[in-house]
């Protein structure tokens, strides 16, 4: 292997990214484009300028770091990942990532190697959705799959809109070179913790990804009539609560699957006007469904809302799909040297299935693509107790920056 | 009838405290000791100089407004409700009861009407309990039911305590005479809308009150365990919205009653982290249980706890009882000085139970206590839409005047 990457360089840059936006309980709470996200990107973006890397920003907010290879008619190899959490998330969910690729480019430039490929360390914008949804925005709208319109346009809880956030990181960020949105890639590799308990129980250390869920959500919207709790008979009600469970109730019998391998869940719900004494009047929830294979997706999907209609007795309903993502296949030459690396790195690995979404997901139609995944302690994530070994940690960059490499010497 | 209140100048009043914390659906937010609830008080206090009444203010924060009766050593008649409202309430519920009682006190100063007692307005300070919980908090702590060590710890959703909101509205009311908690009246009254449907469907304008509704509630919390919604199977998660829906299940079939007569309300329910993409890890929610039986409030109430226990299946369960308020039953002098008013007022009127809990339902141990109900548009509560007629309205404030008099010529 012609380039070592350094371990403990890597875990200190693990442990200083997770104080921006660290919790009490050991997990970080850093949505997009916050100022701890700002906090990190800044972070980032020096180092490279130490070591004389360009940077990068594009219209999405997406951050690129470059080490310039020999041929610079070639498009970059490029790897990465986000920054930004769940509002209680982990200390590695994306930023992982981030620091993999990043160590990549630093071990390699440590090792004086010339490569013909430019090689590019990505911060994707807004891979959560948790301030602005939908998430992958950054990825998305890069790739051509969501527009810079609507991703502008996103608004946060306090009204903040993406555009005004993005405008904010570019005023920031004067030392950044402007990257045309859907400038193409050689190849676009990402490194992530499995986020799952698969490569843990099998002790596997690095899993060769060979693809990743979709992913349907919609918008459930239950309005009845506030009333107050104390006079209102059950007959004259129209609350929406009762109803939001009875669809619950038929929702989880329509997505309960003997083999557990769908993927439903409900992680948002909301109540108005949320007191105790008066009759709920409007309930909104979410649902997120998930599964590998497309036709169910399609068939499962499309039966939530006739479901809901069915299920309510008193309240008007709506439904709305907001997120529709086809599940994903990763072969061709990212892959393969994923697998390669791998293979060669001496660690137990696996090809792995991914149930998460991620930011590369949008960019097999456009350029070879692939993954590693570390495994994460039990498989919790999404979760303050997120946590991954120093050791997984650096077989996971080691594999990057060995990837980056075969396909440096293989691609055209 | 020896006074006749002036119904414009009520409804005139009305509508000026319509417009403060006015919603742009005609309804109102005025938390209880907000900006909008203060300048509620100040409007009346300001009325109430105007005539030479005398204002005090108690450590609980509840305003009277006292015209001055000719024997000093009898105490007060004394008749009012509250001023605060729920986040999305209505232009009658609480300040009705209040401006009726100012009406009435107006109009006997009109007639030039020398009384025995002296006769007060009272505005309780946060009945509602939306802004800071419990609710009957003024009255509570006045009739010595609640502690005012207990009322002022209490937080609003911005860590501001009652105790700080009290100071304030101390601060804010330098011409008010101190009076003493627990300070003993010859009679209490209240007017209210019935908050329900039975008047107007019965084609009655006045509801002589004969009791008032038991209420439990209980906290419900449900501890789970954030997971990612994309990798954790079914079978590995702590759902904490399964569980509680579950929960809600048994309670839905635990209350149902073919009498429509028990009154079950699940109005505030809280997820965390509430985020799309995460299995949620806590779930919290309140029951209201009210019923007129207090035998039925303790054996239903008491089976929650371990109904909720045995039905989550995957989550820790901690229920907590946070109000426990015996029915109250309305008879004596108070009572019947309503009875006799609502008779004489050539309005149809008919004997009511009270579905919702008021102030003066700590009373009745203390002093002779009674209430009048009038009718509310399609018993339409705790809501933005909530309405009522002027001419009931006026019907209403009559019967506090007229039985104000029969009390103080009844009285010792």
């Amino acid at each position: 292997m012609p380039v070592t990457i350094n371990g403990q360089r890597l875990w200190e840059r693990v442990e200083a990214m997770a104080k921006l936006g660290g919790t009490p309980k050991g997990g970080v709470c850093r949505l997009a484009l916050d100022d701890n996200d700002i906090a990190a990107h800044r972070l980032l973006a020096d180092l490279a300028k130490q070591r004389g890397f360009r940077l990068f920003l594009d219209d999405a907010g997406n951050l690129f770091l470059r080490r310039e290879g020999a041929d610079a008619s070639l498009p970059p190899l490029v790897s990465g990942s986000h920054s930004d959490s769940q509002p209680t998330g982990g200390r590695f969910d994306g930023i992982f990532g981030v620091l993999a690729a990043f160590e990549a480019l630093e071990a390699i430039d440590d090792a004086g190697v010339t490569t013909r490929h430019s090689m590019e360390c990505v911060i994707w914008n807004n891979e959560e959705g948790s301030r602005f949804t939908p998430g992958c925005m950054g990825s998305g709208v890069y790739a051509g799959i969501k527009t810079l319109e609507t991703a502008r346009a996103a608004l946060d809880a306090d009204g903040i809109s993406m555009g005004e956030a993005i405008d904010r990181l570019h005023a920031q960020f004067p030392d950044a070179e402007r990257r045309e949105l859907g400038s193409p890639f050689s190849a676009l590799l990402e490194a992530h913790i499995e986020q799952g308990p698969l490569l843990e129980s099998g002790g596997e250390v690095l899993g060769a990804v060979t693809g990743m869920q979709g992913m349907r959500r919609f918008r459930i919207e239950v309005v009845g009539k506030e009333d107050h709790s104390g006079t209102t008979p059950r007959s004259l009600r129209q609350d929406a609560l009762v109803d939001a469970v009875a669809i619950i109730n038929e929702l989880h019998a329509l997505f309960w699957d003997e083999k557990d391998e769908i993927r439903f869940t409900i992680g948002h719900f909301a109540l108005s006007p949320n007191a105790w004494s008066v009759v709920p009047g409007k309930v909104t929830f979410g649902v997120d469904f998930r599964y590998s294979d497309a036709e169910v997706l399609k068939s499962l999907g499309d039966r939530i809302e006739p479901l809901a209609l069915a299920a309510a007795k008193h309240c008007q309903i709506s439904v709305t799909q907001t997120v529709s993502e086809a599940p994903v296949h990763f072969d061709g030459a990212a892959f393969e040297a994923i697998k390669a690396s791998v293979s060669a790195s001496g660690q137990p690995w696996r090809t792995i299935y991914s149930g998460a979404g991620h930011d590369c997901r949008y960019f097999p139609p456009r350029c070879p693509t692939g993954m590693v995944f570390i495994p994460c302690e039990k498989g919790i994530s999404h979760n303050e107790a997120e946590n991954a070994e120093p050791g997984h940690v650096a077989a996971g960059a080691q594999v990057i920056a060995d990837s980056f490499l075969r396909l440096d010497a293989s691609l055209a």
